[in-house]
């Protein structure tokens, strides 16, 4: 189920239509698809911006990859390099030739109302004024409340509970997950070059991948993933008005209390539980069995079985011996 | 107006249906519902969980309680006691059983758009596209902003204003309320027993009581009681994006700023005012006439006529000393 | 195009009819509108209610200007003063006289489904169940997502996108702005007199003024203005549930993340970059170049090209050392 995708590439291009940077290398190339340094096959083309994933870039099998004078050292014989100045911007500029219109949230021309296709969906009970995307699948006795959007390609398992006012994208949602209402998921993540007079945006080609037993409160926002996807595993369950930003992967049995804030590409691990209005900064590793103090804010990695509190956010042990000494003062 | 109810119970059912642990117990005791260890009457059973709640268990008339080996001492004799390890638990689990649809908000089914029934509301002014359920209440004068949705057996007052993208279900709502777009009131709460691979959600039999002259701005979220009710006394104002957890009573002429967030069942006072994105934590008191700092972390009880800041938040007498210390070692 | 107007005065009355404090004035002035001291012209009342705003006091062309005896001083000779305990109530409730339906959002009544009225909106891409009130105004290739409400006079830009479930109203958008699902865009903001038992609402008669090229996350929230406008320049993107209470003027090329609160009325500078989770207090002055952290709380000015961090917000360099000195008490 988790290989559906909701951006089709275009292309393939070959590799001397994609850079201005290729005077010395095949331009007879052709390039499928721009992929992580993970997922790139033979055909495809990837990115290295960060000396944080060298062990991914040395096992690429790529056939190109846009990098920097000080990265390409790691990258593997075979692979050719795309020496550039800023590797997220030429990045972003291919994207947006692969993928033109996944920058931008266009909305969904194929919706119709639910009523108008109940055959389809003879097991799912519809609200009223619902509206559905072509190619759309919904499990058996899963309700979806009035005044809801799901729109094309969108996958939801059986025995699920989707509220009022919600607006569903670019998601694929397991069995018995429950949405609250006003939750916005699938949306276009915060992620853009920042460039005077008009900023570049990264397209958003990922997803969000709710897994079964997952509950959302009211008024969450969820962002697909840019490349890779945004994640929720199972059982996890977070409170109204959670904000989730682009490519977070959550683990299982989590607890996210209410107006929890997580920036981008963060990944948290199993039965982590998190107070209300804590805030984890983007690009860390949180342990499994980790509890975070609400209003706390999180800005490094977290190790297994930790708790920590305050801003920024330190081991508990510490947090409770500043607070003694601050009250020694006065 | 405050006795309408939104769930109701199935049963009666006999005592030793309820419960594992009453082997002991009469088991041709029939239990009409379960209630607070206030509310509950001699056909009722009731749970006692935390010591905090010692005053009112001597004083319970319910026929039966749920309690732990510790607690059951304060218990009257009459009242048969049912000794489990975790009380919430089995009181969620019993709780399913008499309201085997609260834990979860299952769409209104009797929704109707509000064209179609407009006579039975000749003096409410509605927009568009406005949804309503059976034995809906609205008083005359009261507006309802188009692409709303209204749930079965709410009841609103007269001269209100309610805004556009609203839902509202399980609530009571008084006169001269507002209520901003996009907000969500009466939503289930996040309450549920933590359990590995599938969490057991608490039933919400609750509501929320907006009192006269009450507002909420745009994309508030407010939970509805899980037993007891979620209360915003009058003339209390709320900010944008404000978060109200299951249970919490706020009193009247209260001043609450944008994504302030209240965690579960805490009781605030009257004339208290909060700062901007403050939290407050869970099963707090908070005393009349607190002004309590934008930002601030409110983790204890605050008495009244105090102004607190910082996280967590201390006096502010405390909070200015300590920001002078602070700044003398540098 | 700036000066679309979506509320209009009554009146014009007669300087007696506003105001019970004119006994030795001449009651036969006729004002025409309520202005702030820079925009009130001879035909109009303004009110000089802080210090802080001196310089505009001695330069104001107003007619007749409602202030405090301390502050009287600092106006023109000419202008005709209007002695009071508490400006703010007294021009409400002459602001109330003027504008009687600003101080609530009434919903509009002239909302039409898009589809009926599709014909005047040719070159607009429309979803479904939109509606639109009289007289706005749509530019060519904009996007506008199902279940989403534009009401009276608005004004939108061509090549926008402008998501699903949205609300806009008293706003002027210009063009290629992007508004993602969710938004709440012109509400009135949380400005009141508080009073027992019934507070008094500010009127607001100001607007949304969206530049070219901006962003709006999902779910945020952006207030229209009290008597002034509230503002985002142009190239300036809002990651997902901000909020912007009235009156706040923020510059160009501004990355504001995720859940970023803005208190009423202060003015933030160009290229300015906020961290998910800050919070700016009211009527601040935020300098260009300048870079607040995460979680940060802004309590005073900043001046340009300066970085802050904490609570209450410290020059980097300050935060840093006062990390280190907590950190070596223990």
């Amino acid at each position: 189920m988790l290989e559906i995708i909701f951006f089709l590439p275009k292309g393939p291009f070959y590799l001397n239509e994609l850079s201005d940077d290729t005077s010395n290398k095949s331009n007879k190339l052709k390039i499928s698809d721009i992929k992580t340094l993970e997922k790139a096959g033979k055909k495809d083309l990837t990115f290295f911006s960060s000396i944080h994933y060298k062990s991914c870039a040395i096992k690429t099998k790529a056939a190109a990859c846009i990098t920097t004078k000080n990265l390409e050292q790691y990258l593997p014989e075979s692979c050719i390099k795309i020496v550039v100045k800023n590797v997220l911007y030429s990045t972003a500029k291919i994207l947006k030739k692969f993928y033109p219109d996944a920058d931008l949230d266009y909305p969904d021309k194929s919706l119709v109302e639910s009523k108008k296709i109940s055959s389809k969906f003879s097991s799912v009970i519809f609200g009223k004024n619902i509206f559905i995307g072509k190619k759309v699948k919904i499990g058996s006795k899963t309700h979806v409340g009035s005044n809801t959007i799901i729109e094309h390609d969108v996958q939801i398992g059986k025995n699920c509970l989707i509220g009022l006012n919600v607006t569903i994208k670019n998601a694929i949602i397991g069995n018995n997950v429950v949405i609250q209402d006003g939750c916005k998921v699938g949306v276009k993540g915060f992620g853009f070059i920042p460039l005077k007079d008009k900023n570049f945006r990264f397209s958003h080609i990922g997803r969000v991948i709710l897994k079964d037993y997952v509950e959302l409160g009211a008024n969450c926002t969820i962002d697909r993933g840019s490349i890779g996807d945004t994640i929720i595993g199972e059982n996890t369950f977070l409170d109204n008005q959670v904000h989730m930003a682009h490519n977070v992967k959550l683990g299982k049995n989590c607890m996210i209390a209410g107006q929890v804030g997580f920036a981008g590409s963060s990944t948290i691990g199993d039965n982590v539980s998190i107070g209300g209005q804590a805030g984890v900064s983007g690009h860390l590793k949180i342990g499994n069995n980790v509890r975070i103090g609400g209003g706390s804010g999180v800005v490094k990695d977290i190790p297994d079985n930790t708790t920590v509190m305050g801003y920024p956010a330190v081991p508990l042990k510490e947090f409770l011996k500043k607070g003694k000494n601050n009250g020694k003062q006065h």
